[in-house]
């Protein structure tokens, strides 16, 4: 069975950013992500500090490498200063690598 | 500390197949899995042209590579063309190996 | 861009032990984390019989691999025979390692 390389993108931030951040990876070519509900701590934007503990979102985006680079490099210049916002990527090898390359997608 | 290399399996998909799906991940030898409520967007498969953002499951297992990849092969080949699906897998490190050996498992 | 690696460790274990787990975290130096709600199955700590499907949290943090490793030490001698819970570690590349470093932290 034939894998191939893809990242992840996980970007955990404030749910009332959702509607924007959607668009915005949206803008940057990305054709599916999937969300999952969060809640946590850790370190905040300067607009955050009422959000202590507030509801996040979880976005996930399985895409290829220089995607993903350019989801992570638009989102830090964007949002890390003013938003609760943290982002990782990680390595994952996918099977059917169509249903990501064209601007990733982690959601079917 | 001693760490052993496993892999985590995600699997992303329409939440009306989570009963299919946990029958045949246990008919796989899985023993253990995760699921966390999801939303998001994506390639669809024929079947789902109604759930264009409908709702998903996000389903874990952590296994020895080997289940990992007939998890893959068999997903790949019995839903990928009729349900909206993805699926991606990552190396992790474990501290108790034998928690996942005999069909893996990401939930306590 | 530059990128940092961090290590993301991912706990699944019952949601009431919520409280003291994430006290736990703090004590250990852990500044941030994200936690969403889970269910599953899988392998059971003694006191858990009567949870097979229970309701389970799935709690991320992304720390220095040190602390990663000293999360996973502690919370294997301290929990693993008697609760059920399940921890895994992976490589993810951060931009910012200023939010991390000196206690993780998976969450805005």
């Amino acid at each position: 069975m034939q894998t191939f390389s893809r990242k992840l993108v996980t970007i955990i931030t404030e749910a009332v950013l959702e509607k924007e951040l959607i668009a915005t990876l949206e803008k940057l070519g990305v054709s599916g992500y999937t969300i999952t509900e969060a809640r946590g701590k850790g370190h905040r934007g300067v607009r955050n500090t009422g959000w202590e503990h507030g509801a996040n979102i979880r976005v996930e985006v399985v895409c290829a490498d220089p995607l993903a680079r350019t989801i992570a490099s638009h989102l830090k210049e964007h949002y890390y200063d003013n938003y609760a916002m943290i982002l990782f990527m990680s390595d994952v090898e996918v099977l059917r690598p169509e249903k990501f390359t064209s601007g990733g997608g982690a959601t079917p």
